[in-house]
């Protein structure tokens, strides 16, 4: 078994390459279109959503593993169905396609996380408003990511689009409870079809506009480690993941933390572990579709601060800044991923390694504000 | 300038990959044959001594560099008369492919190596050897590399067969003293056409057989660094180097340093620094023959140790072994070249990371052997 087919082109399937290039193992990617960030290793472009198509590709690798959630679950239970590899496998990736299913299994498996109610009508979002006595949160129980399909509401009138097209999100959304947060927080880890995990050390995710802005590991307040791994863990053996898990989560005033989203591949807030971790999310991604051993997670450095870089606009080109920007940070790492340039669109990210958080944080920013020409 | 063109689609190509993937620059692969361990980088197919295959594949990319020295000398001049961009130039790389023209250089710049001489007959030889009084290495000026066109002798008639056909060598060989030493140690530094240079430390390399075996970073002995760095420096400012330069060295009994050989590419002397350093030989390569500012080569641990897998015999399959390996040693980072198993050809490498070089290299030689299935 050497050959990993990834469903997506994106910048998770590029990253994946360089790890399957040192393991010596062939990537090959089913990409949406020509010239994706993936392009290295696309051998086929076409319409993930058409069974056919991913039927072919199937025959052509020994295990089939995702760049992003969106492939129809059905098509996913008949290839599994017909004996192929599905890694993670679709009853373990409803939980990430779909958040109402997600509430539901948290909740049977006693994790914490937001109150919430399934909400098919107006009077079902008004009696959920009324009970958590201030805004709540509404969410299309799929497609939503990077803050799409998220609504903060006080009125139910700002959802009258949604609850009037409720059938076409599968006749009903979630509704949670406005979380007063201190920070944000991801828990990555791994698990294997023989049901081994590996964690890496709980991250701090800090937002910005609903998208991941910096991810600072580890968490700086070292006393919720154990509490992320031990969610992590009930997450990944409750649902039979394989394959990277990241457990998105709020952290409460008190330091509770709270289950916000999950993602079932590799994810934003793991883009440190490529430099700052002895087996990046990439490579342990590739062993677990793989059933091979987990790779040791543990950081080389004390800590390591990830900075996402973002289009500015259609025409911005972060290699013009290549020369100053290396010049004067010698020690950063860059990650581009040849993607064409669109304000807000995740472009690369820059990886700082030291022993102060603050410092690298502070680091990474001055680098960002280099390559977006503002300094 | 970001697409960077590589003559040679051998495992140093294939780990310029994720460098390449990471920077979010284009590498485009030359290679001799089709399946070729860079063949996810490879655009092109031929013969690299026909220099119109080789102006094609010039004028798809913006800079051209090498995984080998083979390419003949004249064809490069003519690309660069041409206004190719050839990186290392062919006035540096001579040294690399000549062993005469480098021991010429070495002596003008006054560089410590070993005694030695250019003979063209048998009676040269016999007084070179007569000269030093036990025996000594001819070496053919080029086309040797890994103990090929290397012979250890105390007769003349041991070379009889190349004094035959002198001519094929360019008209004559390089008698060099035997030297008697304690080990050997590399010198892996890059330098960019501005002139910036930065080196990673000392290395020591284990040969086996004339083979690299192991490479311990930094060399244990830590009063040799400052003297390899200097040694490093002169060659690759006096060469003119651009890209990564290797110096092999000879440490004689007392620690002091003799230039062996030098290579102008990535090395297998420098493989540790993929995990091992802050910015990789095959990074810092892509930045210095982009002429972009060169990154930082401090270690990220306190020692680092590569062990080189050799083919064992045409049917050996390291994959097989991959499940009991990974299940032992967590820590060890695997390289697959995916190149057609051979019995002594390099197959791949380890790498582990940690503090102390004598346990690593056990740890690393005991993965080893199981993966040669020998444990």
């Amino acid at each position: 078994m050497h050959k990993v087919g990834v469903i997506g082109g994106g910048q998770l399937a590029r990253m994946m390459q360089p790890a399957a290039i040192a393991l010596g193992v062939n990537l090959c990617v089913f990409a949406e279109t020509e010239g994706s960030s993936a392009h290295n290793a696309v051998i086929k472009v076409g319409d993930y959503t058409d069974l056919n198509q991913l039927r072919e590709f199937a025959k052509s690798v020994d295990v089939i593993t995702f760049d992003h959630e969106h492939v129809p679950p059905k098509l996913l239970r008949e290839l599994e169905a017909e004996g192929v590899k599905v890694r993670p496998g679709p009853e373990a990736l409803i939980h990430a396609q779909n958040k109402l299913v997600m509430r539901k299994k948290l909740t049977e498996i006693g994790l914490p996380q937001p109150n919430w109610a399934e909400v098919s009508s107006a009077r079902e979002l008004q009696a959920f408003i009324d009970q958590q006595g201030s805004g709540v949160v509404v969410k299309t129980p799929i497609g939503g990511y990077d803050g799409k399909g998220v609504r903060v509401i006080t009125s139910v009138s700002e959802v009258s689009d949604w609850l009037e097209n409720i059938a076409d999100f599968g006749g009903s959304l979630l509704a949670e409870q406005k979380v007063e947060f201190d920070s944000e927080a991801a828990q990555l880890i791994a698990r294997r079809p023989s049901g081994e995990t590996r964690h890496w050390p709980l991250v701090q995710t800090i937002q910005s506009g609903g998208v991941c802005s910096e991810v600072v590991a580890p968490f700086p307040s070292g006393s919720l480690g154990e509490e992320g791994a031990k969610i992590g863990q009930a997450i990944a053996n409750g649902l039979g993941v394989t394959g990277v898990l990241a457990v998105e989560m709020f952290v409460l005033p008190g330091g509770r933390l709270l289950v916000n989203e999950l993602a079932m591949r590799p994810h934003n807030s793991g883009h440190f572990s490529i430099e700052g971790s002895n087996t990046s999310q990439f490579e342990q991604h590739l062993r677990a579709v793989l059933d091979l051993p987990l790779g040791d997670t543990a950081m080389g450095s004390k800590a390591a601060v990830m900075v996402n870089l973002l289009g500015v606009d259609d025409k911005n080109n972060f290699y013009e800044h290549y020369p100053r920007l290396m010049d004067k940070y010698p020690e950063v790492k860059f990650h581009l991923y040849e993607k064409a340039a669109r304000a807000g669109r995740k472009m690369g990210h820059l990886t700082v390694l030291g022993s102060d958080a603050a410092e690298l944080l502070e680091t990474g920013r001055a680098a960002r504000s280099m390559i977006y020409g503002e300094a």
